[in-house]
């Protein structure tokens, strides 16, 4: 026993506990602190920011000479990288996030009883958030922000590589709260790199109230596998466009455009084309030649690369794994199917249940399509590229939600939140 | 690999993989069925109960011997039992559910956006639920019917006390789901009493979206320490009623007795009684003689104590442990503490979330109790008993999440949905 408390596993135990500890005494003032006093601190927070840029960029220069050395890829080191002008769009974001209103308080239904009892839903904040993210360190400004404004204490696991930035950054943060009269330990960067750190929080579910693990398949598993406290995945974007028999081809090509390669290597890209037999020899060639000169890959069931190269449109056969792959790259599969229901029955296969979309001018496969399909967002004649909280109104965000429970689709403040129930009454008793 | 394919747990493993690959199929279907052919299929079944009574009550009275000779409680036996009257009221419970509106579809907001996006957030089916629970047969019923009615596939996972009831009521309820031309595997007994199949479902996240254990400490935990589908803890209720210094005598008399003997034996009742020190003396003599001459047994602190057996109310010293207990019986902890400070600092420590009650005139603390308590439903001069989703005007219930997440409090149909993005434009592509 004494041997085992001695451990390094046991003393990370212990860190961790106490983290979550200070966590917990943290969200029970921020549960309490009044919505100015929240933006105080996200305010001064952002000036701190500015005031410190030289020790978080210096911090940042460290993390990001580690990660080359380590052999991270180009993609992975402009994630990591800051400059002046990415600290200043972090400051900003925690403006915009100061001046959104406040959830925490809000009576989002009330009624009466027959007896006379008043019933009412308020919304109070989650307690505890824990966020597993990838070496992103604005993720960290971000989710701290979003966090203390719904009231709730924030314990920020940025993956490795992003360390230093995120320390340095939770530093300036830390000034804002501490500026404000609320406690650091509302937004805590877990400060070591050893991977059992994440398990030891995961099992704390006496003082975490959820877990978001944001980032790939390997990181969602091994947090879903091991976690006690409830976990929100906010897992990839495995997401098709499917253009029907009727759909025009200038929207056809445009959203095909917009949805792979305006950002591919976002959640909400597309990666998958489905195109309804009628329509393949109308649609295909316009739509794979705008893919193809924007420098998309095409990746194509037999039917669709006939069409394709029949066309003259460059294309490669698909491999079965490219149908269900988030590639996050200019590379799209594509897939002739015979009729709505081929692309409704791919999509229940192979999507993500993240973003779909259709593009018709069919009201009854509109209507199917929107019932029918099951995803965080169904776009009908939109790109994919809305789904996500500032696009459809939610304000900031802290991630795209792709488990059903408590908020499926995007996750602004009110999905920080729950709810609970008060009831008034005069003495009443149940008979 | 072929040795561990036949061994007794890899068999079991794909027994329980192949139900719940039914049950997604089930689901499939479920999501799409007009909500009169749901209301057929729970009438359909409570007919069938009716008709299958004999056999039914024959499969419960061989459960109800074992479970005796297994050295059952009386408590426990008669919660185990079925007679024809509670057969009756399990075959309401279904007409009931049956006349309540269908959450599946209902737009819960929508608006415009300033790009001329519409979006709408429309209530779909969670999918596959798994109901973990103790020996209680009706809940295999009431669960079945709401999860069907709001377009869910259910997975019925009853103690093994009651197995033999529950694989008879899920024939009859399965009849019913057939003559309205629904899948009888929408809802699903495990059929066998292996302990391990809980443990082999609750790894299948590809195939459950939620699972609600609805029990005791050790049910729970195992629950949570297992799961990777998401998990809604349906746990105890250490529920406190604080008798504050203006609160009126009739009052606390009424509210102790409803809290604490109405029903002692659920999750609503009340546990622990503390009382502002200012109004000891004033009140403790008339509530604690009215619980003691109900049979209530009263664990005092040395204050409380000493006012009761100066008034000569029967009372004993109360163990360090009887705080935070959940007694289900008629045991009553009591505590007097200073303020309404030290009465949030001890349901803080001591809650469970679940319900928690001031009596009060006075506005200030009411509003203080209402903000600073954290519970699934917080009572201003009204019953704890009052936290039931029939008693709040939720229709049925599934049971009462002390989760935050997703559901706080007492789960109706609406809880038993999630909600999707529905977005409609006219081409539009995101820049």
């Amino acid at each position: 026993m004494t041997g085992s408390h001695r451990s390094p596993a046991a003393a990370l135990d212990r860190q961790m506990r106490a983290l979550a500890e200070a966590a917990r005494g943290a969200a029970r003032v921020l549960s309490r602190a009044p919505t100015g006093r929240k933006d105080d601190a996200l305010r001064a927070a952002a000036a701190a920011i500015g005031r410190r840029a030289r020790a978080i960029l210096a911090a940042n220069r460290a993390d990001v000479a580690a990660a080359r050395k380590a052999g991270q890829t180009a993609a992975f080191l402009d994630r990591l990288a800051l400059d002046p002008k990415r600290l200043d769009g972090m400051a900003r974001s925690l403006l915009e996030v100061a001046a959104l209103p406040d959830p925490v308080g809000e009576v989002t239904a009330s009624w009466t009883r027959p007896n006379g009892l008043r019933v009412k839903k308020v919304r109070i904040p989650l307690g505890v958030v824990l966020m597993i993210y990838e070496a992103r360190p604005n993720v960290t400004i971000e989710a701290a922000g979003l966090c203390v404004k719904s009231g709730n204490a924030a314990i920020l696991r940025p993956g490795s590589d992003a360390l230093r930035s995120s320390l340095a950054l939770a530093e300036a943060f830390a000034e804002g709260l501490e500026k404000a009269g609320l406690p650091a330990a509302a937004a805590q960067v877990v400060p070591t790199a050893d991977r059992e750190a994440s398990y030891a929080l995961l099992a704390l579910d006496d003082l975490i109230d959820l877990a978001i693990p944001r980032g790939g398949p390997s990181l969602i598993r091994s947090v879903a596998e091991r976690s006690r406290v409830p976990v929100l995945k906010h897992y990839q974007g495995v997401c098709h466009l499917f253009l029907d028999e009727t759909a025009p081809g200038e929207q056809a090509v445009a959203l095909a455009l917009n949805g792979k390669v305006q950002r591919p290597g976002v959640c909400n890209a597309v990666e998958c084309l489905l195109v309804h037999r009628a329509a393949a020899a109308r649609l295909l060639p316009a739509v794979g030649r705008a893919l193809a000169d924007a420098g998309v890959e095409l990746r194509c069931d037999p039917t669709s690369l006939t069409v394709l190269r029949r066309a003259g449109v460059k294309a490669v056969p698909a491999r079965p794994e490219d149908y269900g792959f988030e590639f996050l790259d200019k590379i799209l599969a594509v897939r002739v199917v015979p009729d709505l229901d081929g692309a409704l029955d791919h999509i229940a296969r192979y999507g993500s249940l993240h973003t779909e979309a259709i593009v018709t001018r069919d009201l009854g496969n509109a209507r199917r399509f929107e019932r029918e399909v099951t995803a965080s967002a169904v776009m009908v004649n939109a790109s994919t590229r809305f789904n996500d909280g500032g696009e459809l109104g939610l304000g900031a965000e802290i991630g795209i939600s792709t488990t059903k429970l408590h908020a499926f689709g995007p996750m602004g403040l009110a999905e920080l939140t729950t709810q609970k129930f008060v009831v008034e009454g005069e003495g009443h008793v149940r008979t």
